[in-house]
């Protein structure tokens, strides 16, 4: 019985396409469950590959300035641009995405690489960076230390979420190459294509040096093995998997650093002093309707848990029932909705069950299911409604502060003083963002120095800025992604910042004249 | 059978002395073969300790600036300063070092103290630091990003080496504690005892809140199960015992940050156009007796392996020779002894076993073992005269390029062109430090930039800063400490960079008006 195949994504590896030789796993249309392509490396001589990478690629970069690399960037800018229109329909058929939420994803990962072109471009012929100034070691003014970064001499392993198949390589690629690194990606299995795709268009494009980046597709296997000591690895998804990646001898005993971007439960703080349909009030409701819906709240950053003063906790809890109502869900195809669906049924299997264990801590608030999609199959497509869930007792809880429920779903909690609200935003274990909403510049600078420390951001919406914020979900390129304990304690963008896991930091300690010479190869590195 | 035991080291934690209910291990004066003091902790609630610790220290050192801190740790160089002698006394006891080696234990650890007290003063009054300046997030120049560090809500823990009880205590605490972060010291047990007096001193004397330094000795076991996900841990030991810490579930999966000293096969580099008995020839041959015979060669940084030009193989070999011929070695306590003993008669073993095994691929160029030792008998005394060996052959060695000998042991080897002595260090695969010996500053330039990225420090000495550069195998506050790969990737020391291990780096995103409220807190991170 010979059904026809799908096309097998072939990997870019050691300069070449390479197919693999097995079968493969077949990706999916979340909303038809259709077929679409396969992804598979069985047999690829990934030593050859690494090497490769390292060696070629490694070579090929770091023979070039950051001004000449910052332009290469700018070239691959164009080339995804020039190539948009495919982008969105892989991402529609493949993610379930709606067209503005399938931008945040292309155009977002589109933007952080022009971005670092522009950033990378100011830095001119510059072959290092030059940290911090030149400091005196003792009395004799000519012995002097100096700090440097240095690209390090090895490769850039990216083992990528699947929520973000454009933006989470570009997001990494863009510091990592205009650090002088070669980049090679291995993309969640689920939404693999647009990524491999998009490293095609590249390739096929001829802009970058061969080794630069490569892509493999299917299974992980064997990809930590292959990594030696001055090679880095970026991971992006699960607790769990962060684990393995930590404990692998490449990391544990090989100092392989290791970046790792987990999931985290996310808070919202209204001001105690906010007032019902106050300017705070609205638009901390605003904000997480917008968040819970975008990507069906398959985000790493989504708000997970809302703070509330005791007083407001029905008001907000009717506000944004209120608007969740009016979002319809379904195939995004259909330009009436507004919500496309999870990437696939595994997913929707993980919220529904996520959804019922945090029912056993939680009332449910509002829930948008049980209604009809629009366009789509209830039994066949990955699709899920909003729901709010809440509790009155956040201090009592365990389940809501530990479970992240991966996506339309957010519980509110009140809480009974500023303090008690830090310390139930801290009960995360560390999160990637807290967002405060208030009209106080006071209370918001407060609230900053009391959460700055669990939290790799916290993004204040006050009504001044309500129109200009860029979105308390929302990744952007010049400011810091991460966080502490839960959130993976990994560090990426913050502008230049970024280029710092890409280089190794050292001390020249040497004569005056030494240290010119040294200087003249480098830019200070200003953040 | 009683025999009269040695006392046991009271352990501090949870703000009070506590003994352990053990045996213990025994510490011994590793010239004599006597004992000194017991280390135990048997039956210690660390749960309470470390609780104590992180609310208790944590909270009290959070409420003082930056600049009370450093006065704080200028409180405590007082009080060290005081007990000098006793320190000096327990170091000739228990390491079996000379005045003048211990003097880089002992007066480095409170010169590295000084340093931060001085460096925290310039701090003044503020609370945060702020990391670079305010950038504008679009066209709306309202909004803006300010990265700032704030201290982790969590403990510090230091487990320690052998060979530097003080200054392997001060160098992190320093930092540290000028953070706002608690400390908890489990020294290594061999020389647990000048540690455990150092802290002692510094509690008697009152000078920290209770809660900011604890000191724990005997074993480690348990103390990793304590880590929580906003506390640190720093290391400096052996690669082994760096993957059993990285594996620990509280560093794989909450995120504890982690940092890792390790051993390293630091070298030493002579210029290509080096002639014998030339400038740059004498001062390698100088520096390489020195960091051979300096504590017993028991330093991390350490020269392992000198690379010098094919053609002064046999010269260098011949000088380095003659030189160490003049080290006397034997019983610290003799004035005319220039060399102790090593920390134990386990380390003893393991030099003979280390030198062994780099001699199944290297000749021995000079040994000063076979002679008599001063003041101490050799079936006793931890006591193992220079060794240098060699071979002609550094490409095809692999044994040389692995094996780290901790004692006064180091390995010369030839090189052919300037390219094969870099490939040559890499072989390292990461070291804290490399030294360059040259007249030339180009070839210094040139040599730092393609050695910074695999290693910690280069360190570059010309004629013209013979006397006053610091020394291959000194660490100094100013300069990074640490190395990728092999030397466990962590980064320690650098001056006000020694802070950001301490903190956590957070975006926040405000309005203008927030922001101002925010910065007024803080004080800017300035290299």
């Amino acid at each position: 019985m010979n059904t026809p195949d799908t096309p097998l994504l072939p990997n870019h590896l050691a300069g070449r396409w390479q197919t693999g030789t097995g079968r493969g796993q077949t990706l999916l249309d979340p909303v038809l469950g259709t077929p679409l392509v396969r992804a598979d490396n069985t047999g690829l001589d990934l030593a050859e590959g690494f090497a490769f990478a390292r060696e070629q690629g490694g070579a090929a970069l770091r023979a070039l300035s950051y001004g000449e690399r910052a332009a290469m960037l700018a070239a691959v800018v164009k080339v995804l641009q020039a190539n948009r229109d495919a982008y969105y329909d892989i991402a529609t058929r493949n993610s379930g995405t709606v067209t503005k939420d399938s931008a945040v994803d292309i155009d977002g990962g589109i933007f952080t690489l022009g971005y670092y072109a522009k950033q990378g471009e100011a830095l001119g012929e510059a072959r290092c960076l030059l940290d911090g100034d030149r400091i005196r070691m003792g009395k004799d003014p000519l012995f002097q230390t100096q700090h440097v970064f240095t690209p390090t001499r090895g490769v850039a392993l990216f083992i990528n979420a699947f929520n973000f198949p454009s933006w989470g390589l570009w997001e990494k690629a863009a510091p990592a190459l205009l650090s002088g690194v070669p980049v090679i990606v291995k993309p969640a299995t689920a939404t693999s294509w647009l990524t491999q795709r998009m490293v095609a268009d590249v390739v096929e494009a001829g802009v970058l040096p061969p080794g630069a980046l490569s892509v493999i597709c299917g299974s992980s296997a064997g990809l930590m093995d292959q990594l030696q000591p001055f090679d880095v690895v970026s991971f992006t998804g699960s607790a769990e998997t962060a684990r393995i990646i930590r404990s692998h001898p490449a990391v544990a005993q090989r100092s392989v650093r290791c970046n790792i971007e987990a999931d985290s439960l996310n808070s919202a703080l209204l001001d105690p002093a906010a007032t019902e349909g106050g300017e705070a009030f609205n638009l901390l409701v605003s904000e997480v309707v917008r968040e819970m819906t975008v990507k069906s709240g398959q985000k790493c950053t989504a708000i997970r848990r809302i703070f509330v003063p005791r007083a407001l906790y029905a008001a907000v809890a009717q506000a944004i029932g209120a608007k969740l109502a009016r979002t319809s869900v379904g195939n995004p195809r259909n330009e009436s909705v507004r919500m496309g669906s999870l990437v696939s049924r595994e997913q929707y299997d993980g919220v529904l069950a996520g959804i019922a264990r945090l029912r056993t801590e939680a009332d449910v608030l509002f829930d948008g299911n049980g209604g009809t999609l629009v366009d789509a199959d209830a039994a066949v497509a990955a699709c899920v409604a909003p729901v709010l869930l809440g509790t009155q007792d956040a201090v009592a809880a365990r389940v809501l502060h530990e479970v992240e429920v991966f996506g339309p779903v957010a519980t509110l909690m009140p809480y009974d003083s500023e303090a008690q609200a830090f310390d139930l935003i801290r009960r995360g274990e560390g999160s990637l963002v807290a967002s405060v909403y208030s009209e106080n510049p006071d209370f918001i600078a407060r609230a900053a120095a009391e959460l700055a420390d669990s939290h790799g951001r916290v993004h204040a919406i006050s009504p001044d800025v309500a129109t200009s914020q860029s979105g308390h979900g929302n990744v952007m390129p010049m400011s810091l992604h991460g966080g502490p304990g839960r959130a993976g304690g990994g560090e990426e963008l913050g502008g230049l910042r970024a280029l710092g896991f890409y280089h190794r930091r050292s001390a020249v300690q040497a004569s005056s004249a030494a240290l010119d010479a040294l200087v003249a190869r480098g830019v200070p590195f200003k953040l």
